[in-house]
C-alpha cells in the first residue's frame, strides 16, 4: 500500500514510539503527584518543552501549552486570544480556527474574513485593510491545508502590528511545523502544533506562545500547565511528540529537498491532459493538490484505493461536513467542476520516488479509463 | 514498590496496551478519511462507543463524546451544559468542576455550593434549597476523589429534576467509572469518565450524555464526535480505554469486595493512637482517607517514598493550586491540624493484602518516630 494522505496523519514513528514507550508501562505516574517518581516526570515534561521549542523559537521568549490536539490549540488561540471588537482572519483556514471563529460570531464578537489569491495564500492588502483599533486577534494559517500554499506569517505578522500593535497574531502552524525551516518572530504571538502529522501519536499538539502574554485557560481544573490547561498530562503523547519532532528537525532540510523531489517528480509523472495542478510551485512540497476535472475526486480516491494508494480529497477534517465542495478550494477561485476532481497528495520524507512513479500510474490509468467510458 | 495512589493514576493494564498497540503502529490512518482503512477505525471506534456505554447505560438512551480526559469532559458539561440564571454545584467537586464554575462566575453566571456532610457527602436537602426555576444546571459528583464518600446520584438527581426538571443534572464520575456497580438512570444528563484510573492511558475520557439532549461544542472544528468535539480522535488511547474498561467490569463485582477487604485490613492495621480514619465506613472502598494528625501529610509522603510506598496527600490535581489545606476537607468541617496530616491511600485490584500489610507497617513506623521525637 502507498501512502500519500501524510498530511491527514502520518505513520507514527516506531522509533520515537519504542523509546517513549516507557511512559505508557513503568514510568505511568501522575507528573502533579509529589513524590520522586511523579516530580520526576514533571521534569521530564519541562525537558520536552525546552525541546521542542528550541527547535523554532527563542526559548527566552517563548512558552508551550501542551494541548490535546492541533485543533484545541487553535481554539484556546481563538476563545482566549479574542476579546471584544473584531477578529480578522481568512477564508484559507483549517476548520478548526474557522469554526472557532464562527462560534465567536454567536458571542457577539465580530469576525472579518480576508479574501484569498488564487493560490490559497491570503490576499495582504485586504487582510491588512480588515484591521482597525478594534482588532483583538488576527489568525492566519501558515501553511493552508488543502492547497499546501505558504503565507509569509513573518512578514504578515509585522505589516499587522504596525496596523494594530495591540492585537494579538496567531498562526495555524501544524502542516508547517517539522516540515518548513523558520524561527517564530517576536511578532508572532501564538502558534499551533500537533504531534501526529510529524511522527508524533494522536492526542498530542501543543500552543507556543509568547512568554509574556496572558491568555485565559481554556479547560480549567489542577491547573497543569502553569494554568493554561487543566488535565492530567499525556506524558506518553508528549514524549512522542518531543522525539518524533526533535528527528524530523535533525534532516529538516534535507526532508525538504527530497520531499520537494517527490513533489516535483509527481507534477511531471501526472498527465497534463487529465489533471490539472492547483498547488502553485512555491507551496510546501509535503502537498500537491490536484484536479481530475471532470470526475468526483471521491470517485478516484476509492479506484486508487482498490489499486493500493492512499491519497485524500482535501482536509479529512471536512469529510465529516459532507458538503461537496471544499470551502477553501471554492475560496480560491476554483469554479465547482475542479472543485468537484480534487485530489491531495500529501508526502513524507519515508515516501520514495519509486512510491510517486507507482501512484502517478494508478492515477493516470484511472482517470484515463474512466474518462474514456465517459468520451 | 508498593504504590496506593491509584486514585491519582492507576498503572496502565498492559495486556490491554498489548492488544490496543496496533492502533498506535499500524492501523494508524485518519477515522475520519474516506478510504477503507479510515473508515475501518470509525467503525472500530463505533464499537468501542458502544462497548463502553453499554457497561453503565442503556445505549437506546445515551451517547458518547471521546474527550482528552476527565477535566475536559467535566468543562464541556459545565461551559456547555451551563445557561443564564444559575448553576448549583457542592462544596465537594473536583478542581475541573470548581474550576469551571468559578469562571463561571466571571462570565455572569451565578453559581451556588452546597455545603458537605461530615463525611464529605453533600447535604441533599441544602443542594435542594438552592435550586429554583432559574437554575440551569446541577452538578454533584459522584465518588469524591478525596474523602471516597459516594453520593447517591441517582436519588439526588430524581429529586433535583421534581424541583425543577428543566435543569440538567451532570456529575463527574471519574472515581466511580469502573469501580462501582451502578447505571446511569433517566434524571442524569451528563456524566464525566476518565480512562487512566482504571488501567488505561492518560490523554482519553468521555463524557456521557443523554442522547436527545442538545449540547454545544466544546472543541470546535472539523465536527468529529457528531461535531461536539472536534479534533481527529485519539484511537489508540480510546481502544485502551475500551478494553480497560471492559476488563474491569468483567470483575466489578469482584474487585470491589477484594478492595473492600484491602481497605478494611488498612483501616484495622493502622495504628488508632497515630491515625484517624477520615474517609467513612461506607465510602468506596477504593478510597481511604486518614489524618496523621499534628504532622504534615505531606513529610510523611516522603518518607514512604524513602520506605518504597508510594501515597497521596488527597487530590494530584491539587498539588498544582500551592494551598496547604485541602478545600474539600476544610468543608467537610475537619480542623486545620488533622487537614495538614491528611494522607490519601487508593487502592487497586492488583494491590495485594501483603502491601497492604506492610504499608501500615510503614507508616505505623513513621508517624510513631516522628511523633516520639517530637514529644
Amino acid at each position: 500500500m502507498i501512502y500519500l494522505d501524510n498530511a491527514a496523519t502520518a505513520k507514527p514513528d516506531s522509533q520515537c514510539i519504542k523509546a517513549a514507550e516507557k511512559y505508557l508501562l513503568n514510568e505511568f505516574y501522575n507528573p502533579s503527584a509529589l513524590y520522586a517518581e511523579g516530580y520526576n516526570l514533571h521534569l521530564e515534561l519541562k525537558r520536552s518543552r525546552q525541546n521542542i521549542l528550541s527547535l523554532i523559537a527563542d526559548e527566552g521568549n517563548f512558552s508551550i501549552i501542551f494541548t490535546s490536539c492541533g485543533t484545541e490549540a487553535d481554539n484556546q488561540a481563538i476563545f482566549c486570544g479574542a476579546k471584544r471588537g473584531n477578529v480578522v482572519t481568512t477564508l484559507g483556514e483549517h476548520s478548526a480556527v474557522h469554526s472557532a471563529v464562527t462560534e465567536l460570531k454567536q458571542r457577539g464578537i465580530e469576525v472579518r474574513f480576508a479574501n484569498l489569491n488564487k493560490d490559497g495564500s491570503v490576499d495582504v492588502n485586504h487582510l491588512l485593510s480588515l484591521i482597525d483599533e478594534k482588532t483583538s486577534l488576527v489568525s492566519v494559517i501558515h501553511v493552508n491545508n488543502e492547497t499546501g500554499v505558504v503565507n509569509d506569517i513573518f512578514d504578515i505578522s509585522e505589516k499587522v502590528k504596525s496596523k494594530n500593535k495591540y492585537a494579538l497574531f496567531h498562526s495555524d502552524g501544524v502542516q508547517a511545523f517539522g516540515k518548513l525551516p523558520f524561527k517564530l518572530s517576536k511578532y508572532i504571538d501564538l502558534y499551533s502544533v500537533s504531534a501526529h502529522k510529524i511522527g508524533g501519536v494522536k492526542g498530542c499538539g501543543a500552543l507556543i506562545k509568547k512568554k509574556n502574554l496572558v491568555i485565559k485557560p481554556f479547560i480549567y481544573g489542577g491547573g497543569q500547565e502553569q494554568g493554561l490547561r487543566s488535565g492530567t498530562e499525556n506524558v506518553f503523547g508528549i514524549k512522542c511528540f518531543e522525539l518524533a519532532a526533535l528527528k524530523r528537525f535533525d534532516k529538516l532540510d534535507q526532508s525538504y529537498k527530497f520531499v520537494k523531489e517527490l513533489n516535483f517528480a509527481m507534477r511531471s509523472f501526472l498527465d497534463k491532459n487529465l489533471f490539472r495542478i492547483i498547488s502553485s510551485e512555491n507551496a510546501s512540497p509535503y502537498i500537491l493538490t490536484v484536479s481530475a476535472c471532470g470526475l468526483r475526486g471521491e470517485t478516484v480516491l476509492h479506484e486508487a484505493e482498490d489499486n493500493g494508494l492512499i491519497i485524500g480529497t482535501g482536509s479529512a477534517c471536512s469529510s465529516n461536513a459532507k458538503k461537496r465542495y471544499s470551502r477553501i478550494i471554492l475560496a480560491c477561485g476554483i469554479d465547482e467542476v475542479e472543485a468537484d476532481g480534487i485530489l491531495r497528495l500529501s508526502f513524507s520524507p519515508d515516501n520514495t520516488l519509486e512510491e510517486v512513479d507507482k501512484a502517478a500510474e494508478i492515477l493516470n490509468r484511472i482517470v484515463k479509463n474512466r474518462k474514456d467510458i465517459m468520451a
